[in-house]
């Protein structure tokens, strides 16, 4: 275009360019290579492309914009407002002309790829682009002179209109969507809306039809698929709004609480596999109701699912034999990121629902990893940084710009409150948070479900209902780091007697002490105590998640990381400094160790909004180096070095220089030393 | 190569060229582009790569062979033949080396390409290069430091030893299949034999997994799926040979004889296409089970059907709604060739069976037709070729190598016997053949199911059992022909008097005429005769066939066709000089009208066991010009033409040459005149 031409500015992009006069508003963003939306293909239909022009000085862009710099508003414009409404001073991009110099602000509602922010520890800006998206389409009635199908003139009316290319069938039923196609074009009069889905292979489905012109109902699910729990979060895929979040429990927990005993139960049992299957997939046929009903919506609005989730609940949920990942090699049947329909899960979504599920890092390193490592992103850092999800097994990675690295390691379930006297899942009651006074060795706490310190005078009256009931998993952390800095236990992990520590809550227990922290027994309610037993367990899971973390260290050739991001649901209540306290993580400036919530449910939602970052993960996950620590000799030597609170030859000077760590000796002899490496 | 390397000539491909000494045989076949079978992957597993080296002075190529030209006998061609026995002479080409000047024949088991021969009215030779073939592949095992999945490690094997990239699963059961490729690869020690499919896109698919090195059984089924009969070849994919034949009826003839009685059923009845999509898939299943009982193999063996049929029953056995080819436009749900699965259509093959359906060539012209083009091929030959399937649709279809039209043309049902007062079904007892004697007037006929003429004194005996029961279509072709030829009809179709034609079997019936052929009323059976109905029904039907051609000669702005082909199993037993004299077909040399048998059964099973024709139909159709008869104006000048026997305009000049046709005129005023249209 020549620079007499009119020349037009779009905000937010600031993208400008001169354009012929006459030229529509949504022809100029197209020339421009502005984000405008539309669904019907400019015909005045849809109101997607809508702008607001600004008249005017516009001293910053260094024009002015007279009122005529747009044409009037035409007869479909007219009917659009009249019928619908239309925000005053509002245009429709595909009616109205340029015929002069103008600023044009496209609204967010405008634009494809708006923007959504992630409410989660770390703020997340998600692109919008979805896999699955509707458009509106003319097709040509049938012709005897030229006979071709309708399927074909659908094809050919995509390819003209919106440069779709090839389109196909979904797999599982290209049948009932010709069948469905077919009554369509009838219905409408050969117009119709179609929505389309765009695989990894970039193959785009036809994945559901309707008469005329309609803004369907396309709903996703990102759907994290834990051993525990399964977590869901239903979005709107036109918007990117969460519509309903929420959770079951996994099913499958009644054949094994943790994974190896679920590839036990598969072993021992023809069917066991089988059952499994089915339990989970119900379970996300359940969940998925829910979560439609909470949001208002049909489960056959919803058109896409993705997946996150470790090996074998991968195997389980696809229905493959997950008995190999028992035991070495640990052979995955498939590794790779799948696009399958979701008819083919047992998941009744739309007819023609896909699903895409994460590629697996390793027999042992699920997709849940790939996800934390789309939505953590460490390959596009210049600090190196350790992220580690902890659950039964954690999930470690380490890495930069440079390399990716990343391994499993077993902690077993002891973080999660599990074998600790104790120990209870996190539920209302639960011992959360824990103090204890460096001087008179007195603890304080707080449980889940109160806001309270335990030494408040209203403490006792608010947790009336739930009582004091256990520890959970973010609370024996603390207790165990509290204990270390205030010299109750040492850094072998003995716990001194009363005379050692100067307190009379540690009590001996047979050969050991135990630290008393709550007697309810008053009320009726439990001793809580944290005993020379869970010391050792929770001794145990720490060297493992540190050798784990240590290993990767090794294979990147550093001492050191400059980030560490605590990952998973449970990562999210851990107190940084405890968790160094103890050892758990490498050392490390504290106010670089943040936590990223569920960062595999982000990864999810990340992968379900933006088609491109399916690409991106599957690429990382490529270059991702695979260590397994199952085999690997240092992994015992970094294991049993790890098993000191923090550490035994880590001096830890980061931590020491705003921590005190006093350095009593409980041991008696007998009892301390290294503890036994346990494989879960 | 130098030229001092060692020359290799293969025959009978008569392929020469030098290698390096120590190269294999079949490394020597691949270089040079020889059709060298394996199987095993030159594992000396499978055998398919036998040759026969021939020592001594060839003259013909020039060469001497000294019996050292290959390598000696190595343990594994050794134990081969210890275990499973070679040929004498014979050598295992991925064995033996090139040492110096051979001669190889390559024997025909040995050739992928093998042509067969079909046995049909035209011999047809058949390149054989199936979609689906087995190879047998060495699998990576699992390995623990470089961790992928089994999946991805068979598509590598897969990739390096078959160059075959990239693989994918079966569309309706990807799952399924990878469990069973976990099961194959355990029990196989990561050696499995696989089943691949390549699709007309080059997709190709894995479609059957065994564990080690086998030769599965891979059967196919080449369908013609008419609206009376299925009729079914069952082949094995490796060989080519044709293991079982066999048809049923359409059971769907008990919602309507014909196309469009079933295209209204469909219409009045809310489960009527769901009803006649099941009837038409358990008859497939009940087919495929006899053939497979009778070929001695499991249904499940069955990889591969290739299905033609017309547009209805295509719709119908897809399970699409056919009311649309009931009316203008005649609008087709789809056109285009497809690849399905066995399963989508229910059909019991192996599971992961597919299949391939040829395309249609319009609303009228089917994948029948398609099939007739693609086994008759016009396409490539100098003259101008007019092919005929007659049924109670007629698809005609004209052309040579610069243009191919086709159309169809409603004949109605009179061709196969019915809506003729003494007409039947061919069956025996049937009147097929039929003569009259110019001088006498006196017919005599043959049955189905008996060679003898009527006249012979053996022929009451013989057909003591059937009796004679009534006219089939070719009888009743036979019949009016020559009727024709003897004066009894004359040019209008009218029959005359006893005193017109002088035989007293020219019997007044209401106010026209009959001529009395066969009178069985003494021993209880019927008489049979042509009436003046009869003569109009065929004159119906003969003049909508002709005025189809007629309309296709006009496009092609042709007078005249060099050859005619009858297609279709009627077609087969069609007289040339008959169906000339009706005025069936245009003026042509005799000895240019011939029979193709069932073509579009032929076109199938081309289809079935080379992938190239696929490619070649479906181009072709996209070439084809398609004609509308029912919009063409011309259509009904050219039938109203047709009406007179042969012709009211065209003057055969070819045919008079050689068949004498007196022109007596029996109009009487009133009942002559010419049939009305009707359509069907």
């Amino acid at each position: 275009m020549s620079n007499s031409d009119p020349l037009v500015i779009f905000t937010p992009s600031g993208k400008r360019g001169h354009v012929a006069p006459g030229t529509t508003v949504l022809q100029a963003a197209r020339q421009l290579g502005v984000d405008l939306d539309s669904v019907c293909g400019g015909r005045g239909i849809c109101s997607k492309c809508q702008v607001q022009p600004s008249f005017g000085e516009h001293a910053k862009h260094g024009i002015h914009a007279d009122p005529g710099a747009l044409s009037d508003v035409n007869t479909v414009e007219e009917r659009y407002d009249r019928v619908r409404g239309l925000k005053p001073g509002r245009r429709l991009g595909c009616q109205a002309c340029i015929q002069g110099d103008v600023v044009l602000d496209v609204p967010p509602e405008s634009q494809v790829h708006k923007q959504v922010v992630r409410k989660a520890a770390t703020t997340r800006v998600i692109e919008m682009d979805p896999a699955t998206r509707a458009v509106y389409v003319e097709v040509e009635e049938a012709d005897m002179h030229a006979p071709t199908g309708d399927w074909e003139r659908l094809k050919t009316a995509l390819f003209e209109q919106w440069q779709v290319d090839p389109v196909t069938l979904p797999q599982t039923l290209p049948i009932p969507m010709l069948i469905a196609m077919q009554a369509a074009l009838i219905k409408g009069g050969y117009k119709i809306t179609v929505a389309l889905n765009t695989a990894r292979t970039g193959v785009i489905k036809l994945v559901g039809v309707w008469p005329g012109f309609t803004e369907p109902s396309l709903y996703g699910l990102a759907v994290d698929l834990g051993s525990t729990t399964i977590a869901a979060h239903l979005t709107d895929l036109t918007t990117g709004e969460v519509k309903a979040s929420g959770g079951v429990m996994n099913p499958q927990i009644r054949f094994g609480e943790d994974l190896m005993s679920r590839v036990s139960y598969a072993m021992m049992n023809d069917t066991g596999a089988a059952d499994m299957t089915a339990a989970v997939r119900e379970a996300m046929n359940t969940l998925a109701q829910e979560l439609a009903r909470e949001a208002g919506i049909e489960v056959t609005d919803i058109f896409e699912a993705v997946f996150v989730m470790n090996p074998v609940m991968h195997h389980l949920l696809l229905g493959l034999d997950p008995t190999p990942l028992g035991q070495s090699p640990f052979a995955l049947a498939t590794n790779s990121a799948m696009d399958l329909s979701a008819a083919e899960l047992g998941l009744s979504f739309a007819p023609a629902a896909q699903v895409y599920i994460l590629p697996l890092i390793a027999g042992h390193v699920g997709a849940d990893a790939a996800a934390v490592a789309l939505s953590e992103a460490p390959q596009k850092r210049d600090p190196l940084t350790l992220i580690v999800d902890v659950g039964t097994n954690a999930e470690i990675i380490l890495g930069n710009k440079t390399r990716v690295l990343a391994c499993s390691s077993p902690t077993g379930p002891a973080f999660e409150g599990a074998q600790i006297s104790s120990g209870q899942r996190a539920a209302p009651g639960a011992i959360e948070r824990l103090e204890i006074d460096p001087t008179t060795k007195e603890p304080r706490f707080k449980v889940i479900g109160c806001d309270l310190w335990s030494d408040d005078p209203e403490f006792t009256t608010q947790t009336a209902v739930t009582g004091v009931s256990g520890i959970c998993g973010s609370g024996i952390i603390e207790a165990v780091a509290e204990m270390r800095m205030t010299g109750i236990v040492d850094a072998n992990g003995l716990i001194g007697s009363a005379e050692a520590t100067g307190t009379a809550r540690a009590r001996p227990e047979g050969r050991t002490h135990s630290y008393l922290i709550h007697d309810g027994s008053e009320d009726g309610g439990p001793v809580i105590s944290v005993t020379q037993g869970d010391i050792r367990a929770i001794q145990l899971a720490k060297s493992a998640l540190y050798a784990g973390a240590r290993l990767l260290m090794d294979e990147f050739g550093s001492d050191k990381v400059e980030r560490v991001v605590l990952a998973g649901a449970f990562g999210a209540h851990i107190s940084p400094k405890h968790a160094m306290v103890l050892g758990m993580i490498p050392d490390c400036p504290l106010e670089h160790v943040t936590s990223a919530g569920n960062a595999a449910g982000t990864g999810a939602q990340i992968a379900l909004l933006n088609v491109a970052s399916r690409r991106e993960v599957e690429a990382l996950v490529h270059e991702i180096t695979k260590i397994e620590t199952a085999i690997e000799p240092r992994f015992q030597e970094h294991f049993v070095a790890a098993n000191a609170i923090p550490h035994a030859t880590d001096p830890f000077t980061g931590l020491r220089a705003v921590v005190s760590l006093p350095e009593p000796s409980f041991n008696s002899g007998s009892s301390g030393g290294t503890g036994r490496r346990r494989r879960r």
